[in-house]
Formats: C-alpha cells, structure tokens, sequence
C-alpha cells in the first residue's frame, strides 16, 4: 500500500478513524467525479471555485481561458490545493449531535505549471475530456489552433493528500437506542439521466456508444 | 429585484451572460443542498473544505468541534467566503472547445462570529439540521448541555456574493454543425434513494412522514 507522506498541512486531526492517506483510495475518489474545489488567495481572501479536472497518475489537469483569475494566481503561486467530495447518504440519529453524513472527500496539495508544448497540450485536454466521459474524445472535431492558443492548460503534481470516508451507519449514545425516535440512513448518489439530442442535430446521427454507456453506468 | 453589490471581489469577468448578483437567485441555489466548499487559508495556503451548512435570511449556519481547525482559524480571520455548486448537465458538443457543464454555482463573501447565547446556538442548530431535513429537530433528542458545550457554532453574514449560472444547451461554431457528430446534453441529477432504517431500530417504530417526504421529493 501506497500512502502520502502526513505532514501539518495534509494530517487530518478530527475524526482519525475516518482518514486514509493511501494513494489508490484517493485515486478512487478522484475518480469517481470530475469536478474539484480548486482554493486561491485573492487579496488575502481565500475564495474557492469549482472546476472541472481530469487525472493522469499523479498530475490533475485543470483548463480555462487565458485571463482566468484563478488560474494566473495559482501559477504565480506555483502551488495549489483542490478538494473533491462525494455525499453517499445522510446519517439521521436519534440526537442532532450525532447526525452526521456518508461521504468521500479527498484534499489534494502540489505544485502548478503550464503546458504550453502543443503535443503535451493536446494530451492534456485528451485526458481532461475522457476522464469527464470516456471515448468522447476521438469522434469529435479536433482543436483549432486558435483555440488552443485561447485555452490556457495548467497541471498540479500531487505531492500530498488525504482523504475522510465515513460509510457507516447510525452511532448513537448508548442510552438512546430505548427512545422512540426512528433512525436510519438514506442514500445519495448523483445518477445520469437520458442523453436528450441538440434539437438542430442531423436526423441520421443516433446517439453514440460511448455516451449510452456513460449513461448505463450512471442511471 | 435585490441585489448584491458588484465590488472586485465577487464581480465575475469571464462568462458575464451566466453571471448572476440576484438575492433571491443565489437563495436558491443554496437552498437546493447543505453542502459548501469554505475556503480558509492555512500558513498561506488556500485550503477548501466542504462542510453542511444552513441558511436563515442572509445568515450562514455553520458547526464543528471546538477544536476544528478551519472554524477556529474562520473566527481569527473574520471573515469568510463559501462556493455551492450544483451539476445539472454534460453539455457534449461537436468539438472539444465548446464541452460544457450546466450547473449553478453561487459564492458568498461575509463576516464571521461565534455563537455563544444558548437560547440562539439552539436555534442556529435548528435552522442548521431543517435545512437539511425539513420536519427533523422536533421529533429528536434534544441536545445535552455537555454536546452544546462540545460544538462550535459559527454565523456567517453574507455581505455580498455572486453566482453563475448556465442552463441552455450546446452552443457549436456555425460551420461545425454540418459534422457528422453526436450532440446533446446528459442531465446530471443528485438523488435520494428508500431510507434504510438503523438495523437495531425497534421494530414498532416507523419511517416518519418528514423523511417519507424527503426521499418523494429527491427520489
């Protein structure tokens, strides 16, 4: 087993019991999403912002135009930090204080560059768009050059992480399981609906296998 | 219509036709889930946390253990910002420039205090758990005063915020839609599934109405 190294800034303090610093169960969360809270300082705020990413061992690629704020801070910066979380149920108690949330949430921490050599550009964005929907990439119409020269392309090397994962049931106070009050867990997931086709689309062009596929797997 | 104040925190640049400074709007985009991403910074690094919240008029209800490391470091600072984002939608164009998502995203910047009166931490962990679960703080057991003493609780005042939002379909270069390429969107949805009762619930107690109610309306 594969694990980040604990440090101040990635060792969970709260809640041990839920952490894991093993590096293919973070992978696995990463995974399982693509979008991530990427954080900057902006003035001395710090400000959080969802993006879409997409992972190629240990680098996460991230894009957006080139006048993105956020982006042009973290590579000045040359460091950043992104949180992906997925919420599995809620917890409902038998007291408020001990209802809680199933979840899997991975913090990741590293350095930030650019890619700006066109051949790792483009496999950047290959990676970026089919970690969001596998096979989407080879059927659609390649980049222009104008667009890729607009799209400003960053990579994060994972230097450290951890996650949380809380996946059990209901943990009351021992005296409370005589009371009267019901409690149990219900289930969340984010599912897929059915592809619905651009209303000006060619009739003769079916919808593709790859995205049934994305669909069955997320439904 | 109310709305927040433009200033170069929250004012949004790239996208402006998606953006949004509309009280009620971002009301209800936050009022549409309990999870946000707080940003804090940590020895100069930017770190987003994503943590349950409630909503009671322009205040943000938040808690954790004492000894939480962000709230703590949230009350030196003063201030805050939280980012809530919803997916609805892959938005699968002919060409890789125009892949999008639909989603709605909201982000809040405001001062941050520590609730201390006991009659008003009661009633911001109230607003906290019905934002969760309409109809749940009535029928639990109440908190002990050991657990109130145990928990932080910390209201952030919204002072201004901005969202964006994007919920229109594929949007192609003209000459691309003569290819022969799949378009359309994948609704993306968040889902509750059939509560599942604590296994050693007794057995005469029943799944009451205000869960019934939460899965019927998030199945």
């Amino acid at each position: 087993m594969q694990e980040y190294q604990k440090t101040k800034l990635n060792r969970i303090k709260r809640g041990q019991n839920r952490a894991t610093y093993d590096v293919e169960k973070i992978n696995g969360i990463l995974d399982a999403g693509f979008i991530g809270y990427v954080s900057y300082n902006f003035q001395g705020k710090a400000i959080a912002i969802p993006m879409a990413y997409g992972r190629d061992g240990n680098k996460i690629i991230l894009h957006g135009s080139n006048a993105n704020r956020m982006l042009t801070t973290l590579l000045e910066a040359k460091e950043m930090s992104m949180t992906v979380m997925h919420l599995d149920a809620l917890v409902l108690a038998r007291s408020g204080f001990h209802h809680s949330v199933n979840y899997r949430s991975a913090t990741l921490f590293g350095s930030v560059q650019k890619i700006e050599d066109p051949t790792k550009k483009d496999a950047a964005l290959k990676c970026f768009m089919e970690h969001m929907m596998k096979g989407r990439w080879d059927g659609i119409r390649p980049m222009h050059q104008k667009e890729l020269d607009r799209t400003l392309v960053v990579e994060m090397t994972i230097e450290t992480a951890s996650a949380k994962i809380r996946d059990v049931g209901v943990q009351d106070e021992p005296e409370d399981y005589d009371l009267d009050v019901w409690a149990g867990i219900v289930p969340i997931k984010q599912v897929a609906e059915y592809p619905i086709s651009d209303p000006v689309l060619k009739e003769s062009i079916e919808i593709p296998s790859h995205v049934l596929d994305y669909y069955h797997q997320n439904k």
